[in-house]
């Protein structure tokens, strides 16, 4: 049962790896893997009170369903090891009777995470068993059992405070790293390079992992969710992150076709949120897909879907993302910690947001002010946006009202940043200059694309309207020039990197469901 | 939502047939077949309420999501058909706009019953478009939806009354026949016999289907279930039950072994029962497996299972029928309308009460009183049950009290009969004599395997013993001679007779869930 008053085991899915050679999630090994894997196990303990001895014939048995021996085995404990009790090859077993008032260990293991077909509750039973003449089987005259949920996989937002950064290496992208390291250590985590061997060019972090946790009262660890984009990083997260006390697990899309949907620049998570009443103290997922009114459109996995609505304590949100041409709502949107009001701030693109500070630069005399590259000028962006805007503004419009809805948000909670789009032949659009809100959030300090636009006294204006907009949080804005390396190719510094965070200090099990 | 002050729309599975050549199930035809073939559909109207037209590009659209593209198809209408509005091929399509205050007429077929992956609900929804340039998809500004829940596969207990009675036609089995149809016309019901040509010398035919049923406000029809069982007998639900008005619903266990608890023989329903408080107005369905503590043992296939579970109305009791040799609950339960207490009684077979009617005729000085075939007198019985009786009894006894716990039985709700087993040398129990517990139940008429007891002053001791215990009921026994084509080969009338019923009164979406 949920809740504060809510009662029953919490176990965990044993997807991490003790193992020291052969690298398997604990969950598939034959057996114990090391003593420190106990530790990922819930204990259960069998207390008897009874006579010295049963009587004659009489004996106890633990015993699971079929259904739930995809979920859950069973060790029990020996002077020297840990034995496997229960499992799908076992699904009933005799265990001994101590006598007088006696207690046995157990360790219990999650093998699969809540999902479509499995709503995270299992049961382990324990029966007293009758002889029988004849052969027959033994008859269960008392049954007692436990429930246990599993605990589900939990993203952590923008809002919780880092713990590392991850990037790749590449061979272009020296000036971004450099950026990244300055900022990163300079804010006081911890950066992880991915290197060229293992990333084979592959430099979209973002997009091939989702870092979360699992947690249960004895034990929480973190979780990386491996997407189905399945890029050059795709051996990554199995081979460097996955080892003891980091879990790992991932969604195949057998019957279906990936799209660039499924990676997980595409798939968010809000800081916790009240709703006309309703709490998500853990924030809501969010994820971009085409419309539903869409005749054909690309969409996130149906597997990766049913997971994490399954998952059922970050009730999903689904975005209209197919709009732009990667196709991912960290292309418009991110969140950032505020000291007021919600707690934090959405942050969107917004081309009408540009349109008004060109006009503006216009109307003081800074018309032929210049971009980066010297070939297009403010009254340029201004005609830009008249041509290009219209769509993308009404694609965001359209968002910005599912979030207001759906994570209960005001106007005054939502921060327009000055980005304009053009659209493809394809009739999808991209970021024109460097997508300012493709952020990462470190804390206090943002890490921002610098979008190299048109200078007005020296200074870049967009760069001076970012940071006058995030000043007032008490956020300090980084420009990192991911320009050849990343923008050209279509991704940013958010898509170029992946934070793992602190967990959330709300229990999920005190949720109210 | 459940219960009288429910709302929400409902939906049956289009699984009966109106095609009158190259049968299939309605939902498996690629449109509507026949106009009648619209009354298994849900009317939905759509009720717009607008100017005489939209502005220019603006549209309706109505639309489904991938997932409840599995479980649900619309159709339209038009002056000579009904097209395919929506369906796994078209997840969202544009509906005309008539303008002013207008209605459009659709129907709604669902295509699969509640399962272990499925709630039963789905939703369909219609959205406002608001035309997009440059090739954009349109935006949904406006969206409205209604929900449906599928209507549950329910199943008839013996209190109702029945409509038909089918049995199949062997070359052996005339005697019998002539029984069962004397007692069926006598009560004024139909027999129906399967001939030969189709059941190919399977006489069982309790065990290859069951009979059920599905409601709704606009329309209601008989379903049956076949079973995985699958002998020869398995063309006749589909080739001769499936028709118009008439539907048909199996489970197929692709990667689990089949075996005689499979057979339907071992699903009833209980009458509607109450416990601690709670109502269970369509009683509960009963299934026979192993004990849950058995390291070996027979079950019920778990896509069975999973498909009973999921209807939700009849909450399934899992009852230990593994230890007799066909292993099917009817062998040692069945239930017979009351005019008193809980509207009903559970018969169970009972050694016991066996042994007290041998004593007390042995008593009586009746010990050589002989069975029908003069080879076993009263004595030999009594030593039968004193060789034979121990496990038997106890095996029942604990299904009793699953019974009285699960169904909120006293003990005045159940009457023993005197019925004995005997053990195989496989360690599993056979009806000694014609188990008169495997009845059929024509409302207050009984047709009750001819049990050939001792006769004592010319009257069957056994026939008289549950001829008295019937009576106070006003209950009427027919004795039906089954003994060389049903008993000898391990079955008896229950097993090979089927009885289709009149649904409950009782809506189930009156149900408090």
């Amino acid at each position: 049962m949920w809740g504060p008053n809510g009662h029953g085991a919490i176990l965990l899915v044993n997807c991490d790896s003790e193992r020291t050679y052969g690298k398997r999630r604990d969950s598939e090994c034959a057996e114990v893997t090391r003593v420190s894997d106990l530790k990922d196990m819930s204990p259960m303990v069998l207390r008897t009170s009874g006579p010295a001895k049963l009587p004659e014939g009489y004996k106890l048995t633990m015993h699971i369903t079929q259904g739930d021996a995809e979920s859950v085995r069973v060790f029990g404990t020996r002077s020297t090891d840990y034995p496997l009790v229960l499992g799908s090859e076992d699904l009933s077993k005799e265990v001994p009777y101590l006598g007088g008032n006696a207690e046995m260990n157990f360790y219990v293991e999650g093998l699969r995470f809540p999902d479509k077909d499995f709503e995270g509750l299992i049961s382990i039973s324990l029966s007293l068993l009758e002889p029988s003449s004849q052969g027959f089987p033994e008859t269960p005259i008392f049954t007692d059992r436990v429930v246990f949920r599993v605990a589900p996989w939990i993203m952590t937002p923008n809002t919780l405070n880092p713990v590392e950064v991850f990037v790749c290496s590449t061979s272009d992208n020296y000036q971004f790293l450099k950026g990244m390291r300055r900022l990163v250590e300079h804010s006081g985590y911890k950066l992880k390079v991915c290197h060229q061997y293992m990333n084979r060019g592959d430099r979209w972090m973002q997009d091939e992992i989702e870092f979360g946790y699992i947690d249960s009262p004895h034990q929480r660890f973190p979780v990386v969710l491996d997407s189905p984009r399945d890029g050059e990083l795709q051996d990554f997260p199995y081979d460097e992150l996955l080892g003891p006390d980091f879990g790992y697990v991932t969604r195949m899309a057998y019957n279906e076709e990936v799209s660039s949907l499924d990676s997980f620049g595409n798939l968010e998570v809000s800081p916790p949120v009240t709703i006309n009443g309703k709490n998500y103290p853990l924030g809501r997922i969010i994820i971009g897909v085409a419309f539903p009114t869409a005749t054909k459109g690309r969409n996130m996995t149906k597997v990766v879907q049913d997971f994490l609505w399954a998952q059922k304590v970050q009730e999903p949100i689904a975005l209209f993302s197919d709009w732009l041409h990667v196709g991912h709502v960290d292309e418009f949107m991110t969140f950032v910690p505020a000291p007021d009001k919600k707690g934090f701030r959405l942050l969107l693109a917004s081309p009408d947001a540009g349109y008004k500070l060109f006009r503006g630069l216009q109307n003081d005399r800074h018309g032929q002010a210049k971009m980066f590259d010297g070939r297009l000028s403010v009254r340029g962006l201004i005609s830009v946006y008249v041509v290009t805007a219209a769509v993308p503004q009404s694609c965001i419009d359209w968002n910005r009202d599912v979030l207001k809805r759906e994570l209960g948000l005001d106007d005054d909670d939502i921060i327009d940043l000055p980005i304009l789009f053009h659209v493809t032949e394809e009739n999808r659009a991209v970021a024109y200059y460097p997508d300012m809100v493709n952020m990462i959030v470190l804390g206090k300090n943002l890490g921002i694309p610098k979008p190299f636009g048109p200078k007005v006294d020296g200074r870049c204006a967009l760069e001076a309207e970012m940071t006058s907009l995030m000043e007032g949080l008490g956020l300090s804005c980084t420009y990192i020039d991911d320009f050849a390396s990343y923008h050209k190719l279509l991704g940013e510094v958010h898509c170029g990197s992946n934070v793992r965070r602190e967990p959330f200090s709300f229990k999920w099990w005190n949720l109210e469901m």
